[in-house]
């Protein structure tokens, strides 16, 4: 492809400035606009989430552009999941059985800041903030920007348009009310939205919890979630019902209710959060949605990636990953194929969209899982005798969580059907009795129990393959 | 609900006017705004389907309105399928083992002028063609409608507005772009379009193929069926892939390609159609879409109704009568809900939506087992069963078609979950060779094979519904 192309970006987000980076890096000219105000000048209270999970597969991408040591600098390794119970005891669950595997909390702003900043570093980038973009003409390939300073509107018109304008998505919303081309659409939203809440540092700046554990308040129908930011304080999200239940978001109005919620529920984290009223009541309540699209791409003219593409719940803490990854993705077919962009689009699109709808898929069974069956006895002896395979055979088991998170070499949908499969199995032969797992195994018998996780996990995927085929 | 309530609808389609006679019954002041011009004074080329599959859950809204024998004064009963080869031999497979049941063949046109002169013979109600719904204020509970005469703009209130105004909803549109509530939306169009020939009578008006049937050439990754017309026609539909394979809609350009491809696949066919080439290039080639959404309502303003709320594809022949089935269900909630529109329309969305979300499921099902299966010695082997287990217990046995079309007291949903269970169930039992089907079989030979079937299906359906509690 040739480099002397003009690529316009809309949206400057984690998924933008990451592509205008490596684009730039390719040698190609790049635009991008974003509608936001520069991040790094002006403190953006923007309403998104003020932390991610951070894991493998968004490492790939910064090792692709380079940078994998700087954004090591903004992580905090979290190594597990710290479970809260009503009564305030807590329970380590460690992600992986492999001491080096862990996922990161990392602040949004922090690294859209260096993805920015590397991005300028290069002469053939130029970044525009304030310009939001209210429609793109795909058949011309021109989008429509207004200035939000001086409110004129401009059109720019470029080789080759990609949006990572996230879930929202301007272009996404132009191919929809188009109807130039078949769109598939889907939004689907799930009954509980979240709340972002903060657990501030002690007065010396300490954190008030453990702090390299995804902290966990599961109560079935709801829950809170905490991840540590490098100030000592902790991110807390609320995720409840819109309108069910006794205790839901349409219904915590008044201070009273809400303090006998907390102290119901969570009552170790209430005792934390001095501020919580305040808070609860100036931060918005957001929704969760899936959003999935096709075709991606209009011919070899315009391409969505990011969220844009595929918007996922933040369950699986794969939504920065699984849009870091698209760049990968999107870096090799660039690699590999000699073709014009719609070829490029076409190839990268087809291949990378079965990956994402698993993610996505994946995204909203660990929103079950996540809330509920951490809790439940089954559950528990799976993730340890998982652990514990982990730790025997680090090269012979990974679960379903490690083949989606640390496992990068393999694609999201690979990891969901193995993953799938083999919690099957495990479910199977624990529920039946046929597993008996006493706490001090000795590898050998450890062994045994591999061995018939395999056979068992194959079994099911051969089941799998033939159901699909029919 | 008090009677004098003023209720807009948006459509005068099938199923808005069906409707509007049933609420007109119902005693309500009833308005319908129809974009096009009355089908009952001018010939109007849509490019909808011409005829329709009518059936039993479509006749229990007929008798509900107390039209059923005009109704069936312009039906053409089909007895079953008649399968073509590609050597042109037939085959007939019944729809039923039991003899009173058999699908229609009926025209939109005439139905729906039928359904026309019904309701303007009350006189609450009124019917506007010629009036574009452009958008529905859903919180205000008024719609802006364009004048196709004059070009005027109005805007009309009511204590409710309903939309029947089909797939392409201008209020689902309001819905969505609004943005005043979570609005879950999908819409995923087949990879195949259709576009609509025909086979004309006799020059004595005689059918040229038979009549009480509804024709198949199923070539796998395509097909062609025909419907008989009244006046002696066969309406043609081809479903083709757009882009795959090595004839489709976009390479079939040329008149002799189009004869070639009809030649080597549907050669008894096209000696029925000497106008094959000129309708071919004069018909539009049109998309096979579903859209799911929800919820349908906003509080007790508005309702989405038939293909608005629910439009599937036409392969189970059951797109108009799960519109018309709307009807009987909203009527059923108008009857026992003792409450203002909100709970009305909340009750009647919550439990229909199960239902017309399942008959979305079966009809893609059935696109492929009527372009593929129907071929399968398999397939056949185990309609030939169904229909002896039919005709000889007619009370205890209903394949998963007879669930579905002829077994109206049920919903799509229970009849969905038990079909698939069954279906299952015998292609097991003959799969693995546990079932001897002789032509010749004996009363009690059946009956073992149907205890047995029994048996296999309602262990299907408990494990089914285990994995769905899960």
């Amino acid at each position: 492809m040739a480099k002397q192309q003009n690529i316009l970006i809309i949206g400057a987000g984690l998924c933008g400035s990451l592509l205008a980076l490596r684009l730039a890096q390719r040698g190609f000219k790049v635009s991008v606009y974003e509608q936001r105000p520069d991040l790094r000048k002006v403190d953006l209270n923007s309403g998104r989430s003020i932390n991610m999970a951070f894991s493998n597969r968004g490492n790939k991408a910064m090792k692709l552009v380079g940078i994998e040591d700087k954004v090591k600098a903004l992580c905090i390794p979290m190594n597990g999941r710290m479970l809260h119970d009503i009564d305030g005891n807590t329970f380590f669950a460690p992600y992986s059985g492999r001491e080096h595997e862990h996922i990161n909390s990392i602040s949004r702003q922090k690294l859209t800041a260096l993805l920015l900043d590397e991005a300028e570093k290069h002469e053939n980038v130029n970044i525009f903030f304030n310009r939001k973009c209210k429609f793109v003409d795909f058949e011309k390939t021109t989008a429509l920007f207004q200035d939000y300073e001086n409110k004129n509107e401009i059109i720019k018109e470029a080789n080759v348009i990609i949006a990572t304008d996230g879930a929202g998505s301007v272009m996404r919303q132009s191919y929809y009310l188009g109807r130039k081309f078949l769109f598939n659409f889907s939004q689907e939203y799930l009954n509980h939205g979240y709340k972002e809440l903060s657990i501030l540092p002690t007065k010396t700046g300490e954190f008030k919890a453990f702090k390299n554990a995804l902290h966990i308040w599961a109560r079935e129908s709801f829950m809170l979630i905490a991840l540590p930011n490098l100030d000592g304080s902790f991110t807390v999200t609320l995720f409840l019902s819109y309108d069910e239940g006794p205790y839901n978001f349409n219904n915590l109005t008044k201070k009273d209710r809400i303090l006998e919620f907390f102290s119901t529920y969570f009552k170790d984290a209430l005792e934390l959060m001095p501020n919580l009223v305040d808070e609860f009541f100036m931060n918005p309540t957001s929704p969760l949605g899936t959003v999935k699209c096709s075709p991606w791409n209009y011919k070899g003219n315009t391409l969505l990636m990011g969220d844009a593409a595929h918007a996922i719940v933040p369950f699986y803490g794969q939504g920065m990953n699984a849009a870091f990854e698209d760049v990968v993705e999107l870096d090799k077919v660039l690699d590999t194929v000699d073709g014009d962009w719609e070829t490029i689009f076409k190839t990268f699109a087809t291949s990378r969209k079965i990956d994402t709808d698993a993610i996505a898929d994946l995204a909203i069974d660990n929103f079950h899982e996540m809330k509920g069956h951490v809790n439940q006895k089954l559950f528990r002896d799976k993730r340890n005798l998982e652990m514990a395979l982990e730790k025997q055979f680090p090269n012979e088991y990974s679960s379903k969580y490690s083949l989606v998170t640390f496992n990068e070499h393999i694609g999201y949908r690979e990891a969901m059907l193995r993953g799938r499969a083999q919690d099957k199995a495990i479910l199977n032969l624990l529920s039946d009795n046929d597993l008996l797992v006493e706490p001090d195994m000795t590898k050998d018998d450890l062994k045994i129990i591999l061995d018939r996780v395999i056979k068992e996990t194959e079994a099911i995927l051969v089941q799998d393959s033939v159901k699909r085929l029919k």
